[in-house]
Parts: C-alpha cells; structure tokens; sequence
C-alpha cells in the first residue's frame, strides 16, 4: 500500500515485508490477539480524546463477553475479535454520577520526569 | 480513592474492591502484563492526538528490548515493566521521509456502520 501510494518500486519492500511477516507469523494465536488489541487501544485513545473534546461522554469498557460479541456482530466468520469496547453518546439529565468528583491519579504520580 | 475524593464510606466499596481484586488475581504474570500495557496504550493513543494537534510529531514504537529498557529505568524494582516507547519531538528539516504521502486505510475500509 505504501509503495503504491508514494510510488516507489514493489521490489525494495521486499525485506521489509519479509521481516515483519517473519515477526508476525512467529507469534502464537493469543500473542497475535494481544497485539492487535493493543493496537486497538491506541484507536480507543484518539477516540476518547475525540469524544471528551466535543464534550461528548464514553465509557471505554473491558470485561464483556467477547464470544457473543464476536457472533452478534459476525466477527468470527471474517477472522477478527473484538478487543474493547466503547460506549459514546450524550450524559442523561438523571445521570447522579455526573455529579461526581472525577476519580484521577495527582500527575505527579503518574508521571516521571528523568 | 474514589470514596475520599467523592467523600463516601470507604465500607460501601467493598463488594467492588472484592470483585476487582478477584479479576485480577485470577489473571496470570502474562495475562496481567497484557492488561496493563492495553491500558497504557490507551494513554498512548492520547499522547498521539495531543502532540500532533499541536504539530509535535510522535513516533510508536513496539519491537524494542523490553528487558533492557526495564533494567535502565530500573523498573523491575519497582515491579514495572516497560509497554511501549513514544518518540515526541520536531522534525528535521533534512527528514526526508516527511515528504511521503502518508499510507493511511480509507475511512469505508476501516470503519463499518450497522
Ligand atoms: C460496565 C463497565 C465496564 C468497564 N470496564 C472497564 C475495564 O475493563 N477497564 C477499565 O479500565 N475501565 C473500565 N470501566 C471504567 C470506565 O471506562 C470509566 O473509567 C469509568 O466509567 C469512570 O469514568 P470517569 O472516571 O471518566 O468518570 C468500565 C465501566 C463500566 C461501566
Ligand atoms: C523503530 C520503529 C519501530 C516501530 N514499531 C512499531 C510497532 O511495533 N507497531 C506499530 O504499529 N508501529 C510501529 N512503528 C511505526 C510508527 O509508529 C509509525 O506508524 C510510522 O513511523 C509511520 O508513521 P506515519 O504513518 O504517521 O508517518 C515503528 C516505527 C519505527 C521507526
């Protein structure tokens, strides 16, 4: 895709494709499906920060039932599994969490200046 | 936390914390390893809009050498281990990969809508 789009010749990505084919093919099912999750979660990273900055509400979720999402949506069939979950959409007037303090780590906690 | 800061009985918290702390010992090292660094992906997604909404380029990295990295950072003391690496900075003039057209799926490809 990359040479396609900056028009650069098929052949010189040769070793490239190579070595990450090699990296990928090596891993187990379950290495394979942490990885791409993590990916995912970058995804779900912009999409929080999207949300938050249009001052729209999501709640980024672990912990459901992977298999019956994956056969709700059809996943299985097309090789992929759903990594996580994100509900996005505006707060209910009736919502009493909103009302909340918002639970944080201090930053100089979570962060680590060297 | 949550009880101080939002000021609640610290006894009304207890079911959660016993279901939490039951999901987690239930997971082994690697699970753990897993879980964690997902959700340190997640900040990294964060770290990727902030620095590029301010024209900073980042660079993710995976593939580095975990054990090193964690012996540096003296992070196994501290029962840490490294997830992954963000190169923040400008970008250099003579930089010659900035001039590519950026590879990026097409939007029909990479969302669906049901
Ligand atoms: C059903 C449900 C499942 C959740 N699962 C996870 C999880 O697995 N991992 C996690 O880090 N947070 C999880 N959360 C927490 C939310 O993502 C979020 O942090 C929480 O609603 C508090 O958001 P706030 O601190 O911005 O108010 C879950 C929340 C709900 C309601
Ligand atoms: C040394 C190095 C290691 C990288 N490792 C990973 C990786 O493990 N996973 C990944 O998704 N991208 C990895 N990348 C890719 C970069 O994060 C980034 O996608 C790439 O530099 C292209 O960025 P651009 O498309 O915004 O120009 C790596 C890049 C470099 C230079």
């Amino acid at each position: 895709m990359g040479a396609e789009i900056n028009n650069y010749p098929i052949e010189k990505t040769e070793n490239y494709k190579n070595m990450i084919n090699g990296a990928i093919s090596s891993l187990s099912k379950v290495q394979l499906s942490n990885w791409t999750a993590k990916q995912a979660y970058i995804g779900l990273g912009a999409l929080i920060c999207a949300a938050s900055e249009q001052q729209i509400d999501i709640c980024p979720m672990e912990g459901f039932d992977k298999e019956k999402f994956d056969e709700i949506l059809g996943l299985k069939e097309r090789n992929l599994t759903s990594a996580c979950i994100g509900a996005v959409g505006y707060r209910s007037e009736e919502d009493t969490n909103q009302f909340l303090k918002k639970v944080r780590k201090p930053i100089e906690e979570l962060f680590e200046t060297i």
